[in-house]
């Protein structure tokens, strides 16, 4: 029994490569006192993974060379000498890209695998759902009546940030890449209209979708898409930026919305949004995912990818190519 | 005794022209019923005039073909047939770039010439004060201690929005042009620091005039100087958005900030603002400003230009070549 590593080999250009990292095997670690180990049984794929292996200033301090992949990820207790957690407890938290974590629980949530399998505590229900309540409901305050717009609207978090939408009684509109994600937006998770921004009339579909403008916007993307975004903004719109995943590979940083100026003639508020802000309020997040969940409202879908870990450099690459449709998770 | 106004001929592209105004003279005219008759003295250059010459979607509809120039004024009323307003009154309000307007008295405000002069009224105590008070205050929400910074620090609404900074007890830095308006902020002004953006080095200068970061900036410019503001903000900074002139008289729109992902990675709030959206609150901000005013603690200039209206295409090209310091104002 071993534990295998994916480590940060080297700070990558651009996207990343199967060379910027160092698979290693090592010892299975024992928890000290205070501590428990977790098998890791699911990676949680995350766009800003990315923005991690840059040594630049953000909200986090980046990922050491040669230190383990930083993720969140879920799996089950093994050993333990935290009262907090027994063994065969079914935890999420932030293990890294590892078979075997250890964990003094700072941030570790215990999760109820007899809801929900246990993926599914770091998609919908878990981190990128509580990025969704939080961001939209606390940054884009949408109410009943009013168009909210989601960019990356079938993937983990715009996925449950258009349905919220829908159950607080707005239109929602997403935005996706091709006629297959959209058609899953509408169809399957209930939005009123997806605009594909792979079919090359962007601006003028998105303006279509939202015959009364947009009044949040929930932006995973930027770019071009927060460009198209700010043409139909109406007089105090908010904008929740939650992700720019459009910049997130880019070696040289790309140029910014050019239509800023929408932010001065319609006095939008434009507002970063992290999750760890609420990180007191996380419960009610959980106790509120998990009863729309339960209810039917909210319809959630993982896309698990096999391989282990040996894949996670291919498999982290489909979230900035958009080959994943659902929230992008690695099978351990 | 005739009329001259000063109407557009036809759209400029990039920077106006005289060839785009037309200058006019015709009969002096009689106010209706309700109406009364203005006598300008004193027509107010801004920013925003540029945009209202485009046929584009902004906060107010454009000035079109054949009208007359749209224009902050202060004069004396000469005739009245509105009860509220009588001859020889002064007033300021939007009266247009003419020698004399017709008005209901609709968003016309009675100005006290032996508390400041006439000009004062469309400068510091008029809508570019009003624009300062409730930008910063309402929308930047600046705390004692805090780093307040704003950009077109010695120009009208620059130069009131860093004083009131320093009333509520936070650090004051200007952005400016030169070296000259640098030291009319910092030693006339009493902001504590000014960087000259014309000194090459505005992203160094900036951050060492931030010894703390940025916790509130106020942006009136734009471009590149948004771009450093950018990379100095605090977590949970404010961006208080009131002009964008550097992009005002591009003909092609020029790249938005490219330092867009701090907005992500420090939470910051960016919104947009109009003095309208506090119409209802002008007297409190006339008030509260002409009591500092008069208690020595804001200090106002304005650059009064001679030549009358046929100077107007001139004197307006000014702001956007930096080429006033304090509010520029057009002696009719």
């Amino acid at each position: 029994m071993k534990n295998r590593m994916v480590k940060l080999a080297r700070r990558p250009r651009g996207m990343a490569t199967r060379e910027d990292f160092r698979i290693e095997d090592g010892q299975v670690p024992e928890p000290g006192a205070g501590e428990f180990r977790v098998r890791v049984e699911y990676i949680s794929l995350d766009p800003a993974m990315r923005g991690w292996m840059n040594d630049a200033k953000s909200y986090v301090p980046p990922i050491g060379i040669g230190e383990t992949m930083r993720a969140y990820a879920a799996g089950i207790v093994e050993v333990s000498s935290n009262p907090a957690f027994k063994p065969g407890d079914a935890v999420q938290g932030l293990f890294g890209v590892q078979r075997y974590a250890i964990s003094k629980g700072e941030r570790v949530v215990k999760v109820d695998t007899s809801q929900a399998p246990l993926q599914r505590w770091i998609g919908g229900l878990g981190m990128p759902g509580w990025t969704a309540y939080f961001g939209l409901l606390e940054v884009g305050q949408p109410r009943a009546g009013e168009t909210v717009v989601v960019s990356a609207a079938s993937g983990a978090v715009g996925s449950v940030v258009g349905q919220i939408a829908k159950i607080k009684g707005c239109r929602a509109v997403g935005i996706a890449g091709g006629p297959e994600k959209c058609r899953y937006v509408v169809e399957e998770l209930g939005f009123d209209a997806c605009v594909d921004y792979k079919a090359g009339n962007l601006a003028a579909d998105l303006k279509a979708a939202c015959p009364k403008g947009i009044d949040v916007s929930f932006e995973n993307v930027g770019g071009e898409i927060l460009d198209a975004v700010l043409l139909q903004m109406n007089l105090r719109g908010r904008i929740a930026v939650c992700g720019l995943i459009s910049a997130y590979n880019a070696a040289e940083l790309p140029p910014g919305p050019k239509n800023i100026r929408f932010v001065l003639i319609q006095r939008l508020r434009v507002q970063g949004l992290l999750v760890f802000d609420w990180a007191d309020r996380v419960p009610e997040a959980v106790a509120q995912l998990g009863q729309w969940h339960k209810e039917g409202k909210l319809k959630i879908r993982e896309d698990v990818r096999e391989g282990g870990l040996d894949a996670f450099p291919d498999v982290l690459n489909l979230l900035y190519t958009g080959g994943n449709m659902g929230k992008l998770v690695l099978r351990v």
